[in-house]
């Protein structure tokens, strides 16, 4: 593995949009204790059962701890590659590398960005974070791909979105906090995504879903499905403190054309009928963070079927015993016709703070 | 990975020998710093010396901790891959699989033995050995094959050697040691050995090295270079303690034939011209065990040219900085005319209490 210090865009790199051909994913097992209530094992029953779909179509690799690489091994089918890793928790789209591709996709590169668990000391949700900044470029060595080493900007993968076609799409609320690149202007930001990414235009949605303590990752609230089109999380509540800032998305999108010049038609993917929150039995199943509670009885946690993930002949669609369950399944089978639509109970993942799309990372294709 | 609880020789699975053409190699970074002196600095340089060698003609990944893996990866070229995982010590040739290759080539498996220190409570090196125990395991893991789990039998690769033609080599001293299998006959041992190494023949030599303190391991003393051919490690010195176990040694031999019944050729290999110790400052650059001296003042090491390691195109050769050095070179080139010779200084390595050929091991390759 070469750590690379060029441009990938200069070297003709750029990052594939997730509905192109993976030759994999992966994975990172749930174990800390602060984040997953009962000592992480409701969330590994739901992580395995994710694990078990995504690699019905493409090669996984689940990352885990030296003390749970036996336990993981039981609970996992023999068919996904199970690799010691030390992380400090669980989000494969975070701190797992970006992959980009070369314009004649035959070979695939990662970038290592600086993390600093969503906000390092100014709104950071836990420390220390120095072992999940090592996964990407542990991970690229894995696989024996060049890494380039983007460590001064923090960045995590849950941020960004390509269309595979020269258009990234972020929010404002997370690229632009104070807890991130607060030295850079907006300006710069999106220089540095352009490079970084192969890309020719960053689109800024305002915002993310309400209480996303990720400062509102792009990928719970908007997902390509298409070059040129995407779906956003929507609701028709005016009362529900989440429709001002979807439909602050949906304006600004309204009026932006990608890289390409073509305008971004946007799905309305509704979000659950009622807030999801956390019970107070659930809060006691988690351990205390330094003396302190991790979430406070009856929180609105940040549901949202957009953090779905798309497999190479399926989509992961996280589902919270909702009415509106079904109808996001039905809206995302129009969405991706091809694919088959798997819904799969993601409660105990939405506990630890994400969902299907955080604790995944795809890995392109090459030709 | 799928765990296999069947037999390999039924399932048709051997080993190869060393000589046979490799995909690859391991081995494992060194650390622990009452096995490796000054912090394990010198034999770091060292093991950066034979993995840049071995690189050159096989892709070899190497296994380190999480603390180590930065400066691990600054020191090692980037064309060795490089991987977390959490181990004892470095002797990959006995905490690695041992890996078998199908009758057409075309699969390989490893065998997950047990692992208890070279001899457990009874005469182990070290305690504990649990992190060393697991680690076949997740090496099949990693390169995706699946593994015989042979974990109630006590066995380190560097007690066998394979001529790749149904015949094992090992010493009755290692095999038969209390701290092994003692629950097991001699018989018993050599049934488990021709199961799950596919062979049809066990050559047991009565000992090996003076003062080897793995109860005497055969890659220290003897090894196949070609399928009826071995070296042996000899010395003319009647004075010295080695001569009566090398005596005995090739007296064995010269009764013996291979699977096929071919006689074996004994090439003596000399060990170096005058002991080599460790000096009381070595001694002292050793962090203490359990409030203990790992080693004594003037031990005695066990020294020996046969310690080497057969990559595809060369052997490494260790080097004691003797005049039998030249000679060890000149006597193998002959035995692998075919191969570059690549005299390695090894006493850092010797000094952890193994050599060249204990701290690798092979991968066969697939056709």
């Amino acid at each position: 593995m070469q750590i690379l210090h060029t441009s990938p865009s200069a070297d003709g790199f750029s990052m594939p949009a997730e509905f192109e051909p993976h030759q994999g994913c992966l994975m990172i097992w749930p174990e800390r204790t602060d984040s997953w209530r009962c000592g992480g094992w409701p969330a590994r029953n739901a992580f395995v059962q994710i694990a078990s779909a995504i690699a019905m179509s493409e090669c996984l690799t689940v990352l885990v701890s030296c003390a749970q690489y036996e336990t993981a091994r039981t609970m996992l089918p023999p068919n996904v590659r199970l690799i010691e890793m030390s992380t400090d928790d669980a989000w494969a789209r975070d701190t797992c590398p970006t992959f980009l591709r070369s314009r004649d996709k035959k070979t695939i590169r990662g970038v290592d960005w600086g993390f600093n668990a969503w906000g390092g000391l100014e709104d950071g949700l836990y420390f220390p974070w120095d072992l999940d900044n090592h996964v990407a470029r542990k991970v690229c060595d894995l696989f024996q791909i060049d890494t380039y080493d983007c460590r001064d900007f923090i960045l995590e993968g849950g941020s960004i979105h390509s269309n595979g076609a020269g258009t990234i799409i972020t929010t404002k609320s997370c690229l632009c906090s104070k807890g991130r690149n607060s030295d850079l202007t907006q300006a710069e930001i999106e220089d540095k995504l352009c490079d970084y990414l192969g890309a020719k235009k960053v689109l800024w949605l305002p915002r993310g879903i309400v209480n996303d303590e990720t400062n509102e990752h792009v990928d719970n609230i908007c997902a390509f499905t298409a070059p040129d089109q995407v779906v956003l999380a929507w609701t028709d509540n005016t009362d529900d403190p989440q429709y001002p800032l979807s439909k602050a998305c949906e304006e600004y999108l309204s009026q932006q054309t990608d890289a390409l010049g073509r305008n971004i038609q946007v799905i309305r993917l509704p979000i659950p009928s009622k807030p999801i929150c956390i019970t107070d039995a659930e809060c006691k199943q988690l351990n205390l963070w330094n003396g302190m509670l991790t979430r406070t009885p009856g929180e609105r946690l940040a549901a949202s079927y957009v953090n779905f993930y798309i497999t190479n002949d399926s989509v992961l669609v996280p589902q919270f015993d909702d009415p509106m369950d079904e109808t996001a399944c039905s809206i995302l089978k129009r969405a991706f016709p091809s694919r088959k639509i798997v819904p799969i109970p993601a409660r105990e993942i939405l506990l630890g703070g994400g969902n299907i799309h955080c604790i995944t990372q795809q890995i392109p294709q090459t030709s």
